[in-house]
């Protein structure tokens, strides 16, 4: 694959940003590649890792030069990183981000872009539930989805983030940004709400001890158990920034879970079964599409 | 490993007895597999696969001079089933379950076992999201739990389908009916529930195309609708027959869930981020206790 962008800059160095440099390197995407975090720890790993060419201490210096520039931090953050290094952006420059919201980010990070900085908001709709600068993989985008949300971003700055993604693996969407969000409520935000309350639910129930449900976490909790070790911080800033949307789905889906929590307390089997039936539908979907594998059990143990 | 029982009855043959009968061949286990279903193309496939020695047309033939017949039928049939084999049951034989829900099983098949017939419920804690005969397979109960209530059952007969269970691989446990029923709701039957609930949710959304839903099924919805792609009449049967444990789980649930609704309108970040804190702690119990990988996303992808 063809070189897209002489220098990428990283800010955060975490599950995406070591994803993106270990995929911009192995697929030849970047000439240089700089990265900068925070936590001086997180620094300190990832130069030991060498993912990044050269790994400085601030954003403001990471952008210096740099033709992308990629806010991998917190949506909650990116609002003061975005005033950190506005100065700092190279004329022309594209300057996206990888945040699970996009219209908080549009509105956090819109008013500090500098006149012929190009805005490209993104979201790589791909992750494992680990973090840190360790967990990072080549393959993290490979046949994901990335979903732009560019506006009426300049034709040719687009077209040259678009290609960085799809030389990462990724397949683009681009929509509107009130649109993605109410996208990624019902996909990724409240499903991922939904199973901290029920792993919070098993943790504060005393009569059944933590030690039995760890150790009779069959299929089902175990999932769970699963989605909900994925970063706080990150989440906190999800459902903080993704408020309207997550609100409206968690009222629908209070509103089925009451209809079937009746047809259980009246034991109407029929509404139960009907209901049941209905979901393997769209679990066929899914596999039909490639999103996921339809080995039993994701595939383990067989 | 020696022959534990002569001849062994399974009554159904989905995902589980079928796995038993796998298991019972490949480690040796049963000198002779006869099998039955109510539905003659269930009998008709499991000829055709030949995991039984026989497979027979009727439940009371099949349990006739076996000396252990297991029930892998839904909870809602066993009852009906128990009346109709009762009078065909060799004495000294060991009956059991595999039921998801051990005290509606006591209540529906104990008032019909004959005097001299040990009736030792249990519940295999392993399936995948598969169901049926060709979904068997030997490994199934491997390094998994089996949850005994034998109440007073006779010693020798509890000491001989231990060894057979523990022959499949399984590891056991024994506790009393109600605290199993509750352990399950939590671990299994209210994340079942809820994981069906979503998946609900996603297909009510007529804003969100069932196209789009599939297409950027991440990580988060995908595992719900795995879960939630389960068997229709087994999942009824659960939940009409662990009522109160079920709804005991589901009412704090939904505490729980308000109040981290109301943490996000109300943007309370600090109580959000405690509670996903603390949810990370029992994954890692988790993997420590063997029930699961810590291969990010199951292993998917990497």
């Amino acid at each position: 694959m063809a070189q897209i962008f002489d220098r990428v800059a990283l800010i955060g160095l975490g599950l995406i940003a070591s994803s993106m440099a270990h995929a911009s390197r192995a697929h030849g995407l970047a000439g240089e590649i700089v990265g900068t975090a925070r936590s001086a720890e997180t620094r300190e790993t990832a130069r030991e890792l060498g993912f990044c060419d050269r790994v400085v201490d601030t954003a403001a210096e990471a952008v210096k030069g740099a033709d992308l520039v990629v806010l991998c931090v917190p949506v909650g953050v990116m609002g003061a990183i975005a005033r950190e290094i506005a100065p700092h952006l190279k004329p022309g420059a594209v300057l996206s981000d990888v945040g699970s919201t996009k219209r908080a980010v549009i509105e956090a990070v819109g008013p500090h872009v500098p006149e012929g900085v190009h805005f490209i908001p993104a979201h790589p709709m791909a992750g494992t539930e680990q973090s840190g600068p360790r967990s990072g993989f080549a393959e993290l985008f490979e046949n994901r989805w990335l979903l732009m949300t560019p506006g009426d971003a300049d034709k040719g700055a687009l077209a040259k983030y678009r290609a960085y993604w799809e030389g990462m693996g990724a397949n683009i969407e681009e929509m509107e940004p009130d649109h993605h969000d109410l996208v990624c409520a019902v996909t990724s935000h409240v499903p991922h709400l939904i199973a901290y309350t029920m792993v919070g639910v098993a943790d504060d129930l005393r009569r059944v001890t933590d030690n039995e449900v760890v150790k009779f976490s069959a299929a089902g909790f175990r999932d769970f158990t699963r989605i909900a070790a994925s970063d706080p911080t990150m989440w906190r800033d999800v459902f903080l920034t993704n408020k309207d949307a997550t609100l409206e789905i968690l009222g629908r889906f209070t509103e089925e879970l009451y209809a079937l929590q009746r047809a259980i307390r009246q034991g109407d089997g029929d509404h139960l079964h009907e209901y049941f039936t209905r979901t393997r539908a769209i679990r066929r979907g899914i596999i039909e599409a490639g999103q996921d594998t339809d080995a039993p059990n994701f595939g383990r143990g067989r």
